[in-house]
């Protein structure tokens, strides 16, 4: 019998409630995931869920088989009123289900060793859409893991998880990262270091992307920050041909990585992806 | 000398407020652009400002510059409060001047007797966000056009506009299109229509594009729609290799304009762009 919270002062809501506080995500460590497909991504990764709360008026059998899902695998579930729903979403229409989860996270020793991999960097990417839709980019194109600096957007809010749709379950992260540590890491361990840049850079179409490459997206108003642009190996840009002045730093994740994806499989293939 | 508005009551205040409404902006044909970067470029673009909302308490030689600019070429300028300010805009932090516009769009007949050409149709992509991020990817590499079918967010609405960064006065826009016309006006004229789908398609990477091409691209969640997908002379798709279910519609929408921009540059020039 699964336990039913119908109170908005219930402890347990008000303690995850303030998770949508970033003190208190980082304090206990913890975030809320909301949504059908990014709890089913979040049970299938091997996260560790601390709870799920379920609204059994939503009429989703998908949502159902999620809940039933998590009970069987040992994960608390409890049923909630809508309006204990709508007290703990971020979104208007609530879909129903939503789960806190432990966080975890890996550091870059677990790369060290690599012969080859495409490792993107993001360098002060504020807004939370933009930092959870270049996970999700990162991981469509199948890259080997994702920097987040110190000084991005939280990962953990849950308009980054929203925009990530599932993904950052999916590939290795690195969260909170030092610049000068990262720097000294790609030296010492022979990664080349690819600043995003609007000059002095090559076409990324005519650049032949390192064995081990760190590409570097930075700020939507400012792009890659001074430091990071001077420790740079090498500098690319994306050609445009009209008269915008920039890309959004997502869709110019999406270009350069996908660019370096068919690229780099053209020359393995000597074909197209 | 410059008038002044020091109250949220004062009638224009309230008239130019109500611009945050959709069916005000409809019947007003008019509509909001806020910040430096978009009031700059609506004045070089041509299109019909019918005032200017300048708040001189902000510091920042660039607003101020944009400021008298248009009083030269004859736009009423007002000297708001940073309360009156505050009151218009739709951000947290305004960047201290705003301009109520005329609406301005074209049609598709301009397009009819042009020999190639690439237009972008966009099918009922709901959030502003991704809408503004599209023209302005649009913008950046180059093409023709890009027509709103009926059901799309409003372009006008302020978090589109501000998503397009300026680039919805840099090329030509077709809003409210019914789509039973277009398919129409597409057969006539011999554009080819390419819909973006994940089943039955080609990878972009292998697809020629055609002289005349009329790419859709379709909601965030059930994609292109039916009648429209049935319509389609060609369906592509972009190759993934990670995990993720999907590409968010904005970086989908920079992956295949850039990698046609690419790939005709390849074949006219026998080189890379």
């Amino acid at each position: 019998m699964r336990k039913a919270i119908s109170s908005i002062s219930n402890p347990l809501i008000k303690e995850t409630y303030d998770l949508h506080s970033k003190k208190y995500r980082t304090e206990r460590s913890a975030f809320i995931v909301e949504g059908t497909r990014c709890v089913e991504e979040a049970l299938a990764s091997g996260w560790e869920i601390e709870n799920i709360f379920y609204d059994e008026s939503v009429n989703s059998a998908r949502t159902r088989e999620t809940a039933e899902k998590a009970e069987k695998e040992g994960v608390a579930v409890f049923a909630v009123t809508p309006e204990v729903m709508k007290k703990l979403s971020d979104t208007e229409t609530p879909q129903g289900i939503l789960a806190t989860v432990r966080r975890s996270s890996v550091d870059l020793t677990g790369f060290t060793d690599r012969e080859d991999g495409l490792i993107l960097i993001v360098d002060e990417i504020r807004d939370p859409g933009n930092l959870g839709t270049i996970i999700r980019t990162a991981d469509a194109a199948g890259i080997t893991a994702v920097v987040l600096l110190a000084g991005c957007a939280d990962l953990y809010a849950p308009k980054t998880v929203r925009a990530t749709m599932g993904s950052l379950f999916h590939l290795p992260l690195v969260v909170n990262q030092d610049k000068e540590e990262l720097i000294t890491w790609c030296r010492k361990n022979d990664w080349q270091i690819v600043a995003s840049s609007l000059s002095g850079a090559d076409s990324i179409y005519e650049f032949a992307q390192p064995k081990r490459c760190a590409l570097i997206l930075g700020n939507e108003a400012s792009g890659v920050s001074s430091p990071l642009l001077a420790a740079a190996d090498h500098k690319v840009f994306v050609p445009m041909r009209g008269t915008a002045e920039s890309l959004n730093v997502a869709v110019a994740a999406g270009i350069i990585l996908f660019e370096f994806l068919r690229a780099g499989l053209v020359t393995k293939n000597k074909g197209v992806l």
